[in-house]
């Protein structure tokens, strides 16, 4: 039995529909010193937000983005219906544009979009938005717990789980990805401990997974990115689990940066490597990982790293947000459909299911 | 031809002797901020300065300790002779005691000890510990330039030298162990380019070897250490090389954190694996790795890196300052008396006859 005593574990909310009808989000750069929410009303306000990473992890991008072009058409209500069109059609666009690597951003606008009736008003095409982003909102809670269902059974009694960056209940809609299983072994009653490398240059580890399994009594211990091998050398680790930004065609898995030392190094530890990931974030229109674009850092965040000079001001600069897992180093990837196992084939034809399911949607 | 023109370099000193006699530090806390220099005055002081790691790095630690030591002496001049001794004894076990990992700090504190004739009065013992801490700093100096010139013709031209933490000028008495390859290359006017990891939590990576192999004109690019497996991924670098804080007989290495998963990083993408060090560094008394003792650094560096919250207030810590790469893991250890390749015994026998002509000396 853990800190959770086997209760339902409620994390935080990344992304919500506000009391008036705007977005609002927990602004996530600014944890763990002040938990502040912010309500936005535009689609510039979602862009600013998911650039600067207030609001991050591919689903929760999705979903923030989907909600914010809804609320960015009622502000053109009052527009012809061309007019109208134009200005939704270009803040779809924007968002969809606002991060490169995550597929579920494109995803879920563009789903939304689809959702709009040819010939519908203003009005009905701004209903069909604000149902379409709930929907995508509640799917994404139900794909979490389904993760976390399925994942479950892949983690032994007192499990110790490494994961990366943070694909948590922050990073989604629900109780995360890598982390569902985790919650829900909590929610159980299972003992199980999470271990979290910091994640630089932003400490989403540090930052945000640890404090979110602190608020929800699963105990977590921090360590820096180069401790990860001391860790797996000393056998503390019993499995990895991390989440994805987007998984190729072949099951090449783009996420945060520092994943493929993880699986290179759980590779040398004979430790598992899991990747828990919706089926959204299967791309079957990139057959591997050398065609999924890799966004790069600021360099000013290695060297002006908080605030004081970590650097020399002009340095030269490597920072790439993510980088790219090769499907061979992977042990299973973890869908609310099901555990992917290789070869992950699978997980194309799961995606190409989806799009035929969409295209005969009435 | 790179940025130095093929000219001497002179990177800044770690430690030397004041103009007044004290111990002259570079404060290497402060950098790249702020270029400081303490002038230190007894045992106490330079104990501050090795935990702080104002003077850090295993040779200049060592070297700094033994200069530190004489300074003391200095103190105790007008005590009987008893007295003297058993103060300068007791700033001696002090001093070696200061950081446990590094081999060369008890190495130089034992040699400086040795030096002092039995019977000789108050000022004489001085003498001695003055005379032995030079000559182990010139001796320093003198095997730094050796492991350059002999670790060179590893370098491919335009070599893209991948290192961890500071094993540069600033970790010893001259141009440092794993950089004085890069160092040398750069002076024979050949091209030759470093890549360094941050190395959190402390950022030597990106605040010291940065700074000094900008201030000699050689190329450098610094990285988060999560970036190191994308970064061997796309080819861009063509060696290691580290250095370390101690040497066991069979060849593992116990050196900086993060130093571990280079290796094993390296390896999986067929890149050779140095490392540099002097013999002072070879510990023939610990038969493996796995008897070197692992410091273990203050959780608030992770908890409140750089004066802000960057984890939970109380949330539980692994932070090594030290990692053990296994001999297997290693092409070959560069030493100013040759480059050893594996299997290491060599390593041994070079410790062994160190020992020896210690012993013979009159």
């Amino acid at each position: 039995m853990n800190g959770t005593g086997g209760q339902p574990v409620s994390p935080p909310e990344a992304v919500r529909w506000a009391a008036d009808g705007g977005v609002d989000i927990l602004d996530q750069t600014l944890l763990p010193e002040t938990e502040r929410r912010l309500v936005l009303w535009s689609a510039d306000e979602m862009i600013e937000a998911i650039r600067a990473l207030r609001v991050r992890g591919a689903p929760a991008i999705g979903i923030a983005a989907a909600m914010a072009l809804a609320v960015e058409a009622v502000q053109h209500v009052d527009l012809v219906a061309g007019a109208f069109a134009a200005a939704v059609s270009d803040a779809a666009n924007r968002l969809s544009a606002a991060r490169p690597t995550a597929v579920n951003l494109a995803w879920a606008i563009h789903r939304a979009m689809n959702a709009i009736d040819a010939g519908s008003t203003n009005v009905q095409a701004i209903e069909a938005l604000h149902r379409e982003a709930s929907r995508i909102l509640d799917e994404d809670r139900a794909m979490c717990r389904r993760i976390g269902e399925l994942g479950v059974s892949l983690l032994p009694d007192g499990a110790r789980v490494l994961t990366q960056c943070n694909a948590g209940a922050l990073a989604t809609g629900g109780i995360g990805t890598a982390l569902a299983p985790v919650y829900v072994a909590a929610e159980r009653g299972h003992a199980v401990e999470v271990w979290a490398p910091e994640t630089r240059p932003l400490l989403q580890g540090s930052r945000i997974t640890a404090w979110e399994l602190e608020r929800a009594g699963v105990p977590v211990t921090v360590l820096t990115d180069s401790a990860v091998a001391a860790l797996l050398g000393q056998s503390k680790i019993d499995l990895v689990i991390v989440g994805a930004d987007r998984i190729a065609a072949n099951g090449d898995v783009a996420n945060k940066v520092g994943t493929y030392a993880l699986a290179l190094l759980a590779r040398a530890h004979d430790v598992p490597f899991y990747v828990a990931a919706p089926t959204s974030t299967l791309d079957a229109g990139t057959p591997t990982g050398a065609g999924i674009p890799i966004e790069m850092r600021d360099p000013d965040e290695i060297r002006r790293g908080f605030g004081r000079l970590t650097a020399p001001a002009a340095v030269r600069v490597f920072s790439p947000a993510f980088d790219v897992t090769p499907a061979a180093l992977i042990t299973a990837i973890i869908t609310e459909r099901g555990i992917l196992r290789p070869p992950f084939g699978d997980a194309v034809g799961l995606q190409v299911r989806d799009s035929e399911r969409e295209r005969e949607r009435p």
